[in-house]
């Protein structure tokens, strides 16, 4: 049986992702690999409408706990209905946040631990994790300049936060990386797009057809 | 510390709880109990929210797993928002369906186990718990009655369900009942609903002031 790849995209607020994802789809569609570019929240026609709930509105709209078991709805709806689907027909996914920027963003706060966040993704979407995973760094300088022109622009509910918390969800990020080391990769995204890109795809080389 | 009860009435579709939820309030209410009379999917704006997304549209829109933890996102929302500050204040909660609605419907169906059910409520409520609950039973050929004129009336998502399953319902909440005596009383809801209604406040007496 066929199987696809599936890929993600983790790291803080503007280090790039969704320009990597674009780039990368491309890339692979000019090897004639099938990709279906998708994110998350959302991602299906039931995670899109989870994911308003979960964008809109005030920051304390949501107690903590509430807020993972809807990304956890929306994540299960989106492998059931997008993901899985995809890998199935031999697809590459190529995934803008998964179930890491949940451990990252939700785990360890209000009470909230690693394990409840990976307890809920085996509930709910079996523990399906990705053939490999990316985080994209920049320093924590780069991060606040980004984040200042983002925040000039009008942030939602998930990027209204401050500059500490984006230090503590990098330190999150980089201690997930270092415990599953087969999974992860840990690409600098300080480079130009073109060679970050490059790096990504020589990361993915062995497995292109 | 002040607490109220909490109290919640059960049982498949057309037992009458709506109806015993409103004759309840107003009696507590005439022995000067703070009510507050509440329900599931909702009760809370959070979950009210929810609710849209579990009732709205078509049966398959869901699978089993996303929309057991929008139940469960819910009512961490429900119980977090309304039903815990309400206690806390010393006011009696009486809710329309709770967390022995989400055990009967989901749980056992779809791979989907009463432990699981429980689980995600132990992450999401801390496992709150009724300090009573109602049964409210009727015989299957009042039944069948019942929900034929609600189906002539449209019935939602939750509503759309054959004569079959709403017997494996019925022999699941008797099962709950006999497995928690402490907690559930069977009431039998053929009765007149003055004498329904009485039958519960007998139930109650001894918590009343």
């Amino acid at each position: 049986m066929v199987t696809g790849r599936f890929i993600t995209l983790e790291g803080g607020e503007g280090v790039g992702k969704s320009t990597q994802i674009a780039a990368l789809a491309a890339a692979l569609a000019a090897r004639d690999v099938e990709v279906v570019a998708t994110r998350e929240p959302g991602g299906s026609a039931g995670a899109e409408a989870i994911r308003a709930l979960l964008m809109e509105g005030a920051d304390e709209r949501w107690d903590a706990r509430s807020e993972a078991l809807l990304f956890a709805a929306a994540r299960a709806d989106h492998v059931a209905r997008t993901i899985r689907p995809a890998l199935a027909r031999g697809a590459w996914v190529l995934c803008d946040r998964y179930v890491d920027s949940s451990r990252a963003y939700q785990g360890g706060g209000g009470g909230i631990t690693d394990a409840d966040i990976l307890a809920l993704h085996d509930f709910g979407s079996k523990g399906l994790l990705p053939d490999r995973t990316f985080l994209l760094t920049v320093g924590s300088g780069e991060a606040a300049r980004r984040l200042a022109l983002r925040d000039a622009a009008g942030a939602d509910r998930m990027g209204n936060k401050p500059a500490d918390y984006q230090a503590r969800l990098a330190a999150r990020f980089a201690d997930m990386a270092a415990a599953e080391p087969d999974r992860w990769r840990v690409i600098d995204a300080e480079a130009p797009a073109e060679a970050v890109t490059a790096a990504i795809l020589a990361e993915l080389e062995a497995w292109l057809p």
